[in-house]
C-alpha cells in the first residue's frame, strides 16, 4: 500500500533534516549533465518537447468541453499545442467527485504519491526545461535549473512540512484522568487529517513550476484536490507536471482528477469563476498585486497564499571589492532579463558618493561602473544570450520604452541577439529622490534606477518605505561599516524584506533556495505566504477525533 | 534576562510533551481546594473578586477617554464596575506605540512573560471564578474550572505550539554550496520572528476566557500586541487578565499598552471599527455565526481565526447501559443549562425505538427516560443550582418560551431557584424529523429537540449534514454495533466534527480537555480554526532573513 513512500521515505527524511538544520542541501541536482541524467537525457528531453508541438496534449480521462492553446515561444516559435479545457462548473464537479477517496487515503500514501511524481518529474527535467523555456523566455540553463530541479526541491520541501504537519498529531492515544480515590477515566482516541477541499493552484507566466509546485504539492499531500490554473502563455510545463501526477494516481487506484488542468485562452480566463466558487477553499496564486487584491478579496472563506510583486532595492554604502560588487550587481539586473521577481529595480547610491577598495567612487561611477559592468558581463552575444533569455510578455518591451525618459540614461536596452527572440538587455537610469519617485513603481522588466539619495541612512530609509507601502520580496546591501550593517539588517526586518549583504562572485540576491531561503516573508505587500513555512502547510487541513471509553 | 521563561520552562517542557502525546495533562488543578491554593484562597478571592463591585477598575496607564460599565450578575446583583475606554483609534495609537520594543524582544522573553501571567493568573483562580461566575451565569465550580484553571491550561497549550513554531527554524545556519572543484560558496544566514501587527480578540459572554486566552496568548508570544475586546456583559474577567498581563510587563520593563482592554458599552461596541483597521492583522473571534460572517468579511487582510455556533446532535442508536446513557445526556443537558457551545441540541432516536441492557425502549421510552433523568438530576435544588448556573441573557429565557411550541413538550422548563437569578432547566420537546424542521435551527440554551427518524442511518445523515451545512462542535453516538459504528466514525469525521461515542459515568459529549481534544475542527461552519494546533499559531508570525558570505 505504501511501497511509493517506503522507496522515497530516505529522500523525505533527508528534506525534513534540511529544512530543520537550513543549510544547502537539495534532492534534484541543479546540473544539466549527461553524466546525472542519462547521456541521452538532453536530446531526449528535447524530442520530447519537440513531439507534443502542433497537436492537442493528451490528458486522459480529463474534462474536454472544448479545448484551447495559445503559446508563441518568446524566442520565435509558435507551439501550436491544444490543451482540454472546460467551464469553472464542470472542473469543480470533477474535482469534487474525486475528491473522497483522496481525502480518505492514508497520509503515507498520498505523500508516497507526491514523492513519485517529483522523482518523475526530476527525470524528465531536460523535457520540463524546454517546456518552461519556450513559454517563459528564460534560457535553457535557467528553465532548466529554475523550472526543474530547483521547482521539484521546492515541491519536496512543500510535501517535507506537510508531512511533518500530518504527523505531529499521534493517530491515536489513551486519555486517562485520575478521580482520586476512584477509578481513573480512561478514553481511547483517535484522530485524522481532514483535507479542506479543492486547492486552486494559479499560476504565473515567468515561473509556471518554481511558483506553483509549493502549493500544489502541499494541497496534495494534505489530501485536497487540486485545480492548476496555468497562466494561458505559460500551460505546457504545468499540463506536463499535471500529466505526471494523473499518471501516477490512475496507477495507484486513485481517480486522476484529483488533478485538473485548467487551461483557458488569452483574455477568456476562468480564474475569476474558480476563485469565487465556494468549493474552493484554497487558493495560491503568483502574479500582479491588482489581481492579487482581486483574488484576496473574492476568495470568500478560502485561504489565500499569495507571491505578488513588489519592488526590490540595493543599498551601496560601501565595499571592499568595488569591482566584484558591480559584477554581481551586474548579473542581478541581466539574468532572465530582470523577469525575475527577486530582481533589484532601485540601487540606492549617496549622492556623495562612497568609500571602496578602488578609493572614493562618486555617484556617477558607481552608476558607470555598474552599467560597464553589464556592458562586461553581455559583450559576448552567447553569453548574453545565456543569461538574459526573451522577454515573455511582450508589454514588457513597451514598458521599456516608456521607462527611457523616467531618469538619465546610463546604459540603453537593446536586444540580446537578432532573429525573432523578443529580448532587452537592462536599461539603466539615474534619478535623484529628491525630484522623482519614478522608481517608486514597480516596472517589471530590465528596468534599473540608480537613485541618488543624501546618506546611506536615507537609502535604507527609503527602501524599506517603500517595501512596506509596495512590497519587497529581496534587498541587498553593501556596505563596510558594521554598525551601520546592524541598523540596516534590524531595518530590513522590520520592513518584512529578506537581505542579503555583500554578495559578490557566484551568488546573487536574486537566489531563493529551498530548506534554506524562505521565499517571501508574507509581511508586507509582496505576498501574504512564504515557501515555505509550518503556516504554508498547517492550514491545508484539518485534525478530527473521535473517542470513546477504553474497553477495560 | 529570561529568568521568567527559565523559572516557567518545566511547565513549557511539560507542556509541550503533552501536546504531542495527547494523553491527560494539566499544568493548573481543576480542584478548587484549599489543600492546593491555600487555606484562604477561596475566601481571599470572594474578597477580592467584591472589593472591585461599585468603583472604577484601575488599570494604572491605560487609554481612557470615558468610561463604561454595566454589567449585571445573572444570578441578581448589579456589578458597578465601571472600566477604562476609548475609541478604537485610540486604541490602536497606542497599540502601536507598544508595539516595536515587543516586536524585538526574543521568543524566550514573550513567553516567559506569558507563562509568568498564567502562574499569576491560577494563583487568583478563586477571585477570576467569581468574576466568571457573575457575568456568564456559571455556577461557582464551574466558573473556577472552566474560567481559571481550564482557561490557564488552554493558554497555556497556545504559548507551548508559540514556542514550537516560533523555534522550529535555527536563529542561524552556515550554508555551503558545492562549486565543483572550486571553493564552496559559504553564507551565513540568520533568521529572526516578526509579529503580524495588532492582534484583536473578541471575546464572548459564556466563556470569556476559555475561548479567548488561546488567541491572546498565542499572539502576544509570537509578538504582537493585543486587545481584547470582551463582550460588555463580561467585561471582569477579562480586564483582570488584562490587568495581570500589563503588570507583568511593565514590572519586565515593557510598555504596558501591549495588552489593552476594549471595554465598551451595550449597544455602542466599537468592535466594527477595530474589525475595520487595517493595523489589525490578526482577528479570534468567538460568537453568533451572524456576526462572524460579518467579522470575516470586514477582516481585510487581517487572518481571521473564528469559534462561532453550531447545532450538536447526539445519535442513539442502542447500548448496553441504558441508565447510564440517559443519565449521560441529562448531565450534558443541564450543566450551565445548555449555555456551552458543546452542548447537544438534537437527540435523533429512530421512531421503532432502539435495543438497550433494559430490553428494546420505544422512542417515547428513550425521550421519557432522558427526561426522567434530568428530573432526577435536578430534583435536589442546591445540586440543581450547582449544575444549571444562571442564564447569561434574557434573550435565551425569551428563546425557551417560543421554542415549547416547536414540538410536544417531554419536559418543561423551569426556573432552578427562587430569589433573583435568571435560571431555566432544559426543555425537552419531541418532533418528527419528517414533519418539522424546527430542531434545524441553533436555538442557544436548555432547548432540546428528541428527534424521530427512520432508522440510526438516517440518523447520522441527518447530524452530519446538518453539521455540514450549520456547523456543529460536538458529537455524540451510542451504539453497540461495531460496524455501525464504524461508519459513524467516518460520516462524522468527513462532516468535521468531533465525536463522542458511548460516554457514560463523569466524562460528558461537552468536555474539551486541553493537550488532548483539538476544541472545534475549523472544518465546518461553527469555526474556521481549532484550538489549539499549528494552524492556530503558525500563521501569527513571519520569519525574516539577512544572510551574507561567512567570513573566512
Amino acid at each position: 500500500m505504501d511501497a511509493l513512500f517506503d522507496r522515497h521515505q530516505p529522500t523525505l527524511a533527508a528534506a525534513l533534516k534540511a529544512a530543520q538544520e537550513r543549510g544547502y542541501w537539495s534532492a534534484y541536482p541543479e546540473i544539466p549533465s549527461g553524466k546525472i541524467y542519462g547521456e541521452t537525457a538532453k536530446d531526449d528531453g528535447l524530442a520530447s518537447y519537440k513531439i507534443r508541438l502542433g497537436k492537442p496534449f493528451d490528458l486522459p480521462g480529463h474534462p474536454e468541453t472544448t479545448n484551447v492553446g495559445a503559446e508563441v515561444s518568446p524566442f520565435g516559435p509558435t507551439l501550436a499545442i491544444t490543451y482540454p479545457a472546460a467551464d469553472a462548473d464542470t472542473l469543480i464537479a470533477a474535482s469534487q467527485a474525486a475528491a473522497p477517496a483522496w481525502a480518505d487515503a492514508a497520509a503515507k500514501t498520498r505523500v508516497g504519491i507526491c514523492l513519485e511524481v517529483l522523482a518523475r518529474l526530476n527525470r524528465i527535467s531536460f523535457e520540463i526545461a524546454n517546456a518552461v523555456m519556450h513559454t517563459t523566455g528564460q534560457a535553457f540553463a535557467m528553465a532548466f535549473q529554475a523550472g526543474g530541479p530547483h521547482a521539484q526541491d521546492r515541491g519536496l520541501e512543500a510535501v517535507a512540512y506537510a508531512f511533518a504537519e500530518m504527523t505531529r498529531t499521534p493517530a491515536q492515544a489513551i486519555w486517562t484522568k485520575p478521580q482520586g480515590k476512584a477509578e481513573p477515566i480512561v478514553l481511547e482516541k483517535h484522530w485524522r487529517i481532514l483535507p479542506r477541499g479543492i486547492s486552486l493552484v494559479i499560476g504565473c507566466q515567468t515561473f509556471p513550476t518554481w511558483n506553483s509546485y509549493p502549493g500544489l504539492f502541499a494541497s496534495l499531500a494534505t489530501g485536497n484536490t487540486v485545480i492548476v490554473k496555468p497562466h494561458p502563455g505559460a500551460i505546457l510545463p504545468l499540463a506536463i507536471t499535471v500529466s505526471v501526477i494523473r499518471q501516477v494516481l490512475a496507477e495507484e487506484g486513485f481517480d486522476a482528477n484529483i488533478a485538473l488542468l485548467a487551461a483557458d485562452a488569452p483574455g477568456a480566463e476562468i480564474t475569476r469563476d474558480l476563485v469565487e466558487n465556494n468549493a474552493v477553499q484554497l487558493i495560491d496564486y503568483t502574479g500582479s498585486n491588482s489581481f492579487g487584491d482581486w483574488v484576496r478579496k473574492h476568495a470568500g472563506d478560502a485561504q489565500v497564499y499569495t507571491e505578488e510583486a513588489g519592488v526590490n532595492s540595493i543599498v551601496v554604502a560601501g565595499t571592499d571589492d568595488f569591482a566584484g560588487m558591480c559584477a554581481n550587481i551586474a548579473f542581478s539586473l541581466s539574468l532572465y532579463s530582470g523577469q525575475m521577481c527577486t530582481a533589484p529595480q532601485n540601487i540606492f547610491v549617496p549622492r556623495s558618493g562612497i568609500k571602496t577598495d578602488e578609493g572614493h567612487k562618486s555617484f556617477d561611477d558607481v552608476a558607470k561602473a555598474i552599467a560597464a559592468a553589464i556592458d562586461d558581463l553581455l559583450g559576448d552575444p552567447a553569453r548574453a544570450a545565456g543569461v538574459c533569455g526573451a522577454i515573455a510578455n511582450p508589454a514588457t518591451l513597451s514598458r521599456i520604452e516608456t521607462a527611457r525618459s523616467l531618469g538619465t540614461l546610463i546604459r540603453d536596452s537593446a536586444p540580446v541577439t537578432t532573429g525573432d527572440a523578443r529580448t532587452a538587455t537592462p536599461l539603466v537610469l539615474a534619478v535623484d529622490a529628491d525630484k522623482t519617485d519614478a522608481h517608486e513603481e514597480e516596472r517589471f522588466g530590465p528596468i534599473t534606477f540608480i537613485v541618488a539619495v543624501a546618506d546611506v541612512g536615507e537609502g535604507i530609509e527609503k527602501a524599506t518605505s517603500l517595501a512596506r507601502r509596495k512590497g519587497a520580496i529581496t534587498a541587498a546591501l553593501y556596505d563596510t561599516d558594521s554598525s551601520r550593517i546592524d541598523a540596516a539588517v534590524d531595518a530590513f526586518a522590520r520592513a518584512g524584506v529578506n537581505l542579503s549583504i555583500n554578495l559578490t562572485g557566484g551568488i546573487f540576491v536574486n537566489q531563493s533556495a529551498a530548506f534554506s531561503d524562505f521565499h517571501v516573508t508574507g509581511a508586507n505587500p509582496a505576498g501574504n505566504a512564504s515557501l515555505t513555512d509550518a503556516a504554508f502547510v498547517a492550514n491545508r487541513f484539518r485534525t478530527v477525533m473521535w473517542r470513546r471509553p477504553k474497553a477495560a
